[in-house]
Order: structure tokens, then C-alpha cells, then sequence
């Protein structure tokens, strides 16, 4: 990144051209070869276009009706003003959503939508990539097999995965790799290309490998090479490599690949509207880690099966394991000053606030955002220029806080 | 190929394995990276799941409903004795089903599902390529260009392409594009990789490119480089690079890429029930000669709106021109013994026999066939070892035709 960024209007997609023109000349090619679906600005465009640029499986909704999501639209929230964290001066509602680079965002409050915005090549039929919103989905069936007694949280990981017995997960257990307490010697620095998620994503695919690339050509060749560093169960580290393996887990408790898991235990089940798009590495492996690409109105509508506490698909006590969060001290040992007293519990962020709520997250800005008190869900699409959320918790959080605030005066 | 090619059933993609197991062990993995996916036997498993391996673009089926498709099965057709071209001995419909490496088949007869069977891994819901099959497609949106005053197919192409004017389709017209009466320096041998289709295949991305590959680098960039070689408007000859340049006009007159007209024009109005796959080049143009992946039974309710003179969505005019055909002396000059007598029009396949049937047709064994005078339309999805169709017809001509006589029959 360069001093100067594009800012939330300038980095419009539609405004720069991307993609248009049949075809589109040289200047304004998305260029998988170069990497471009990743690099802000152009990932306005490819964040909601990403089977354009890489191979994908299809989450299927199933034959069954939709859940109805009913509209009660309310003309009272882009007034809303908050006060970013730090010292910045108050912030209008919209203009948030300018300064994070949103490209959807949608609001149920007492689960009927009272407020939509569309960015961009961004609408309700697009699919946007929700990276790390991902692992919060996986978790959840996880939680839902060790409510079915097919998972035992304190068996070792070997159980399911021998082939990781001399990796650093050989003696971690599943809840540790649920709740990311284990120790590893893989760094999650997006901006590093030598850290573990660059070596990652690599074997993954998700960008052109350099040349005479001779590393892992799949994730499941990968994650066996991913080392121990410290003791397991002693802090939380956040690291992508535990969700590869906790899809791997389940993936073979289910006796399918994770993206028929997702259509059979969520997306069937939970009347979710349309089919989403998973990316896909060489060797056929969803990845768990941040490869679902769903409609925005189904990322809702999972929030909202979560708010009530399950919706009758999802276990009540495996959502209820969810809420209550994990080790709050094992959270504080990582690096969160804009997350304070949080934690984090089977994939998801856990605040821990008065409002007890809590957050699927994924890079960019991406967002599944569930207030119980509120009785309010915010899912959102963005394709903020910087990875770490700390960008754009700034903005975001106090916005949540404020509608939820809003919306519970009436 | 070897000498010993697997038959029906041996290469069933269940039975071989591929990509079982998480991971599928290296041995039975499909790599895009090594063109797996376009080869015999794993394109049993691929041509069902080719999004697995490339990226694509989505051809949405819209919100409304879809057409019904009545079901009215009938047990006596496995038994229909036919005896393929030459002098073969008599064989049973459902020996040729294995015969022909059938994939799936459906049947409709007065508008119902009279038979449907179901090989290896393809299913009701899956999204099968089907090659040149996407042709009949294009050619019946440019019809309904042409119905609405929209598209002269007497202009030249230039007036739609000018990149194309120094091009051999330089002095085309449109209506010799549709008809592949154009006279062009391409070859399509498929089982040459320096013929046309070869140069043409490694601009579009379709298998990897050799190594230091410095060709164009999407199919746009490939067609201006076809050269003219003869006279256009003399002879049919049948060469996919014809298709490109009508999908490109035809975006350009909707001013949207092909994927979107295709859903626009026709996945919407026609009810078809569930969205398609499109493979896409580099530069995010829909494959529009072979990159369709439909369900089979949207491409046989594609198949019964040509038969019941476009269903009130295709103009009758429109489907009455490719019907009609086109000049049988033309494709006479072509090399198809199988098919004598018959016409190409509109890019579709006309064979003016007594019950005026028509097809559409895609290598490996992809077939729409629309018999008006037995009411039956037949739409096979297929993974034969050898790409040109001479090598099922064999089996499939006769068998389609001895099916009609039975169901005219009662």
C-alpha cells in the first residue's frame, strides 16, 4: 500500500471500470495470473466475483422453500452518529460505511430487515467472499456434532487425523483447535509473504505460487508440515491452519467434503435462499479456513438462527456453548487492544459486553454481527484495503453499538 | 488413447475412484494443472463437476418459478432393440447407454419425463459441460436478435466486431457466422494441438498452457488472429472459433457478457430451475462455443421450447429458421458420412429427414435432440474417450430414431 489509498467513494469498482467493456481493455483486467482478486482496489470488484477467478464448489441450498426474511425498512438509521474508538471526531451512520469500504450491508432487527445498502457490483444475488466468516460456520457444526455425540471435544486430533501425528497438532485436542489455543509455529501476519499464512496460502492456491514454487501443492499436504511452538491450551493465537484441520475433522465424521456438510447440516436446513460458491485447492479441499462465498441475505439469515438459538436446525446447547465464549485470559495474552475483555469460543469472536454479543469475522471487513439484547444481526460485505480488522473496528464497532442503542430505544 | 480403451463400465467414475477420500490419495486425483480434467477416463468425473477446476461465471436462473416438467415413466424402453450405423449387430437401448460412456439421459415425450437413468457420479443436479451443445444456445438468442430487428444477418460482422476487420472475419457476415459457412485458417482436429482449435484452446485456458506460452491470452485477443483461407458463403465448415465472434456480437447488442444474456433471454423466461456454469477466459469472457454447464433437465426443457415453437419466449419465426435449416449443398461438402442430407443452421444441426428432427451437439457425446413428429425430445449428457461424435453416433442415431418409432407407437 502506498501513503495514498483510495477512499471508500473513489475506489468505487463500478466508478474505475473494472471488468467493463467486452472485452475489458488491458487497464481494467482482473488478472487472477496477477494476483489482482486480492490486491485492493481491485478486490472491490473480485470480492463479489471470486468463481471468476478461481475454481469453486457449489454449497447447495437444497430443493426446499426459503426462509422468509419480511422487510420493515426504517428511514431513521444513516442520521445515526457515533464516536469512532480512539479519539475521533462523531461519524454519521453512512458515512461509516463510505470509510469501511463497504459492499453490502443488511439489518434484521426482531428478524426482519430494517435496513440494506448496496456498494459497487455488489447486490443481493452476489456472492462475496466472507473469508474468515468461514471458520464461524465450520464451528458451528462442529458444535453441532459434539451435541450428537459424534465429537468428542477432549479427543486428540489424531483420532480423526493421523496423518497430522507428527505435526504440531499431534498432540492437540479438538477443542483446542476449535478455540485456537493451540501453540504453533505459524504467524497470521497478512502482510508478511514469508509468515505461516503466506506459506498457506500458497499450498492453497489462492494466488499465483512463485516460480519454482516446490512447497505443499494442497492444503492437506500442508497442514502436516505446520510445526509445534510452546505448549497447547495456554493462550489464544489466532491462526488459520486449526480451521483447516477442524474442517478436516468433520469432514471425515461426515463422510463428505465440508461444502455437502454446509448444504446438508445449514444451508438445507436453515431455508437459506440461494446456493453459495466455496473455493476449492488442487486436491478437491474446501477451504474451511475462508473460502465460503454466500449471499448477504444468508449470512443473515444464519445470524438470525444463531440469535434464536438455533432456529431448530442448530442444537440449543450448541449454541448456548457458542454464547458463553471461551477463556477471556487465554484472550487477553493476544494482541486485541480494540477487544477487550473478549474471547473467543468454536470459531467465533465473543464479547463478553452488556449485550452479550458476538461476531463471525472475516478479513477486509467482513462481518456477521449478533446483538441478543437488540435483538438486532448486521451482515456485512467489504473490501476494506486493509486485511486485519483493526482497520475497521474503528468505525464498525461503535456503529453496531449505536444502531443496536437506536434500535432498542424503538 | 491406447489401443485398449476402458469400457462403460469399467471406467465408471465411482468404481475408479476419482477424487475419493479427503484427500483422494494422489493416484486417484484430478488435476486441472495436468489437464486431467479433459481427459478419458477422469473426464467421467469431470465433465460433471468442471467449476471444480476452472473458473466459471454464473448463469442465474432468475426468481421466478421453474417450468414444470410432469414425470410419466415407462418401463419398456431398456428393452427397444436398434441396430447402429454400418452393419453392427442389434443392440439393446440400454446396452447403448454403456456403449456411448452415457453420463445421464432424459427423456420427454409429449412434454413429460418418460425415461431418465443416471451413470457414476452425475445426478439430477448436476451441472454437466456440454460443449458445442452452448452453440444451439447462442444461435437461438441471435435468432431472437434478428426476430426483434435487433441483429441484419446480412451485415457484416464488422459492424458489430471492428477488431476483427483485418481478421479472415473481416469481410463475414453475420448470417455465414451462424451458418459456419465462413472460409478461416482453422482446423478443428481435436486430436491435433497445432490445429486451430489447439491455438484457440490455449488462449482460452481450457487445459494449461505449454510451457512459454506467449500466444494471446483470451479468446478476444485470439480471433483477430484468424486468417481467411478461401471464399465465405461456399460451404459449411464447421469450426467453433464462428461461435465466439456471434457471442461476442451478441453481447455487444445487449451490452452485457453472454452468461447474462443467456440468463436474461432465455434461464428466466423459459423457467428453467436451476442455474448453469460457464467457463470464462482470463479476461472474463464466457466461453461461448463449449462453456456451458447445465442441469440435464433444463436442457431438456430448453430442448421441448424449440420443439413447441419457442414456448411463447423464443418468437416462432425465430425457432422456424433454424428448423427450416440451411443449405444442404453447403454441408454436403463437409465430411460427415453419418449425416447425409443434413444442414447447419444458426448452430444448430438440421437433419431433414421425415420427422424433421434437429440437434444440438457437443463433443464426447453431448446431445439435445428434438424429434417434432414423435414429440420427443432426448437430452444425453456424456463422457465418451473420443471428442468428434462420429465415434457415438454409431449408437445414438439409431436409437434415437428406433425410440421414436416406439413412442409413436403408444
Amino acid at each position: 500500500m502506498t501513503d495514498r489509498v483510495l477512499d471508500g467513494v473513489t475506489s468505487d469498482p463500478v466508478a474505475m471500470g473494472w471488468m467493463q467493456g467486452m472485452p475489458p481493455p488491458l487497464e481494467r483486467r482482473i488478472v487472477a495470473a496477477h494476483a489482482d482478486h486480492m490486491r485492493f482496489p481491485t478486490n472491490r470488484y473480485a470480492y463479489s466475483n471470486m468463481r471468476e477467478f478461481l475454481p469453486t464448489l457449489n454449497v447447495a441450498r437444497g430443493q426446499g422453500a426459503a426462509r422468509a426474511l419480511p422487510v420493515a425498512l426504517r428511514d431513521d438509521i444513516d442520521a445515526i452518529v457515533f464516536t469512532p474508538l480512539g479519539d475521533g471526531a462523531p461519524v454519521r451512520w453512512d458515512d461509516g460505511l463510505i470509510g469501511n469500504y463497504t459492499d453490502g450491508i443488511v439489518v434484521l432487527h426482531r428478524g426482519a430487515v430494517v435496513y440494506d445498502r448496496w456498494f459497487g457490483v455488489t447486490g443481493p444475488q452476489s456472492r462475496h467472499i466472507v473469508f474468515s466468516v468461514t471458520k464461524s460456520f465450520v464451528g458451528t457444526v462442529a458444535e453441532m456434532l459434539i451435541e450428537q455425540g459424534l465429537l468428542d471435544p477432549s479427543a486428540p486430533v489424531v483420532d480423526f487425523v493421523p496423518e497430522l501425528a507428527r505435526s504440531g497438532f499431534g498432540d492437540a485436542t479438538v477443542r483446542q483447535v476449535m478455540d485456537m489455543t493451540t501453540a504453533l509455529d505459524f504467524s497470521e501476519d497478512y502482510t508478511d509473504p514469508t509468515s505461516g499464512i503466506g506459506a498457506f496460502s500458497a499450498a492453497l492456491g489462492l494466488t499465483p505460487r512463485p516460480p519454482g514454487y516446490a512447497g505443499p501443492q494442497d492444503l492437506y499436504a500442508y497442514l502436516p508440515t505446520v510445526a509445534k511452538a510452546g505448549t497447547h491450551g495456554e493462550r489464544f493465537t489466532y491462526r488459520t491452519c486449526n480451521t483447516e484441520v477442524l474442517g478436516w475433522i468433520v469432514a471425515r465424521i461426515e463422510g463428505q467434503r465440508l461444502h455437502r456438510v454446509l448444504s446438508d447440516r445449514l444451508w438445507g436446513p436453515l431455508g437459506l435462499a440461494d446456493d453459495a460458491d466455496m473455493l476449492v485447492d488442487s486436491a478437491g479441499t474446501p477451504f474451511a479456513g475462508g473460502g465460503l462465498n454466500p449471499t448477504l441475505h444468508d449470512l443473515a439469515r444464519f445470524g438470525e438462527a444463531l440469535r434464536l438459538d438455533g432456529a431448530g436446525v442448530i442444537p440449543p446447547a450448541a449454541v448456548a456453548r457458542i454464547r458463553a465464549g471461551g477463556d477471556r485470559a487465554h484472550f487477553a495474552q493476544a494482541d486485541y487492544p480494540q477487544l477487550p475483555g473478549w474471547s473467543y469460543r468454536s470459531q467465533w469472536w465473543i464479547s463478553h459486553d452488556a449485550h452479550e454479543t458476538f461476531s463471525a469475522r472475516g478479513i477486509h471487513g467482513q462481518t456477521l454481527h449478533v446483538d441478543p439484547a437488540a435483538e438486532m444481526v448486521v451482515a456485512r460485505f467489504a473490501s476494506h484495503p486493509i486485511a486485519a480488522n483493526g482497520a475497521n473496528d474503528v468505525l464498525s464497532l461503535p456503529a453496531w453499538a449505536a444502531l443496536a442503542e437506536h434500535l432498542q430505544r424503538g
